[in-house]
């Protein structure tokens, strides 16, 4: 126990600090596997691994979890009075189902089950149970999510609504997760799709847009009801992917994770972000943004935004690229290895002004 | 999506009017088991099943999910400034593992997992997340959860601390979980301890008590950091229970859980309550109730107060029950069987005056 006067908050410190404390803690406990279970992917990937011995060839099993609370993740405000209730459990029930069940897809798994904790006021409309529900089942309806069953959980109330989805995923016999530490220098690095549309849908919904036409509603829609495809991290593998994760966070923050995790540092292209950033115009165009700024903010939706759900991967310099991925730039040495230059200590190199480093959840 | 013009709220619906909603939901999704993974248990007993065919025997995963809200199952307040870093995390992180290994327990399973997903305030100190985990540690040091590794989670901001954990269990081969639905006219109906404890807890901490010497920290310690045995389940089930349920929203309202999936009727034994309450009334002493008035609070402690997680099961009438075990009621067939008497349509009779039913998690 810290004995300073005045102990440091999780806030102030933010989440790398708070999850160093995390692992130091579950360091302490020195847990090795049994004959029940082994922890072979600890805390730190996008899911862990479990493996479960048997008789014959051990099941593997990845678990993640994640919480979304109102106001952080998503604000009754984006939705109209009327649809407070089914339309908007729905959105949230999508949204939960994107998250938990996108962290499985990075590792290359097959989703198997999903548990819900529901935490509501006890003001919520049984409509907006239903919906909820509704969105989840729609969620595992979607290709990729075949085997996927809703196997329960927990309801309890509290001042606002906050959903916390589990997710359990089975890899396939013989196959090895994709992971976040084996990026190599001279690899590849890519996107499974363009990034920035949630971002820029975001930036909609808090000025409380309409999105009009099916160009802006696109861009609200994948900020409230995301639909990411569940196969790109089986297909990551198949094409030889050397390492992956979720883009959840943003680009600049999720790729200083690659980064840190495989010792190796990452350039960014410039040039392509740029080209997404392009499809993101008509929403900065939307927001009265005059176009230099409105060039600038579309890059940042791109490069620093979050919750797009597109998977981070790396590839060797000669892999052909799995259809739909978008190449993003190239992992470079370490500094250590690399010699003396100007940008030696920092772990993700992108030409340019962008000072968004991404979404951290604590002081976000 | 309902048209009523004033959509009822889950507060004034109550909880088993939600479950019932998302029962009905989860039914019309309809999946069916495939080659990775089967729901034998579906939502509804204290955890999921879940089958895992392989090429030998089929792995079986228990899943199980909670959530801990600040305010609602505990509060800031119950601890001394001093105390809101690492004693609060500590005993926040003792009861959330308690909540959960006690869910697997009481379906005779061994502990292999726990996920964590944290919502915090950005006030929150490091050292509550430090004394947190070290509480998650502790538990999983205790008899029965040796297996039990802490897999990671998530981390997010929020207006209170709440904290959600997923426990994933297996059950030994060839071993059925103990359910429910089980319990036979005729069966003695036993707890795996005495009740009450966390309810006279919960009063001291709500009037600010500082309870002094050990059988008044004991009471308060129950609330705040209780330690469940985590085998009584098993032992239950080698002594042939036909049915348990973990008591966490109370014994009225947990046997009626039991009474209604087993299409039966419970009839507690007032006199084997009234000897449980006795060793609380010191409790209700130290909150100076008037005599009559302590021995009525201290039987509505036991019968009705949550939080207890022991094990409440079911017997064949001539089976010896566990060590540790205590009788207190039995099972009578249902109200068609038994023809028309009084309390016909109840499905828990209690003798005397008892109205409180027990803990609702939305209404409470």
């Amino acid at each position: 126990m810290s004995t300073d006067p005045a102990p440091r908050s999780v806030g102030e410190s933010g989440e790398e600090a708070v999850l160093a404390v995390i692992v130091e803690e579950l360091g302490e406990l020195h847990r090795a596997g049994t004959d029940l279970a082994a922890l072979t992917v600890p805390a730190g990937d996008d899911a862990a691994v479990l493996e479960l011995p048997e008789d014959g060839a051990p099941a593997r099993i990845l678990l993640s979890t994640d919480t979304l609370s109102q106001d952080q993740d998503f604000r009754p405000g984006w939705w109209t009075p009327q649809q407070q209730g089914a339309p908007m459990g729905r959105a949230v029930g999508l949204k939960a189902a994107a998250q938990n069940l996108s962290d499985l897809n990075a590792m290359a798994a097959t989703p198997i089950a999903l548990l819900v904790s529901l935490t509501l006021p006890a003001t919520t409309s049984l409509d907006w149970v239903r919906g909820f529900y509704r969105g989840l089942a729609e969620a595992v309806r979607r290709e990729g999510a075949e085997h996927c069953h809703i196997a329960g959980g927990d309801l309890g109330s509290g001042p606002g609504i906050s959903v916390t989805l589990t997710a359990v995923g089975r890899l396939p016999a013989g196959h090895a997760p994709l992971r976040r530490n084996g990026a190599r220098p001279g690899d590849q690095l890519a996107v499974s799709g363009p990034l920035g549309a949630a971002a820029a849908g975001l930036a909609l919904l808090e000025v409380g847009h309409p999105c009009p036409g099916p160009e802006l509603s696109r861009l609200r829609d994948a900020q409230i009801a995301p639909a990411p495809r569940l196969r790109t991290g089986a297909q990551a593998l198949r094409c030889g992917a050397t390492a992956g994760l979720d883009l959840s966070d943003g680009l600049l923050r999720d790729a200083g994770r690659l980064a840190r995790a495989s010792a190796v540092r990452v350039r960014l292209d410039q040039a392509a972000l740029t080209e997404q950033a392009a499809a993101l115009l008509p929403a900065a165009a939307a927001l009265g943004l005059p176009e230099a700024q409105a060039q600038a903010e579309a890059l940042r939706w791109v490069a620093a935004g979050g919750e797009d759900y597109e998977l981070l991967a790396s590839f060797g310099a000669e892999a052909r690229l799995p259809e739909g991925f978008i190449k993003v730039g190239e992992i470079l040495e370490c500094a250590e290895h690399a010699g003396s230059d100007a940008d030696g200590a920092r772990e993700v190199l992108l030409t340019g002004a962008i000072d968004d480093q991404g979404w951290d959840s604590l002081q976000g």
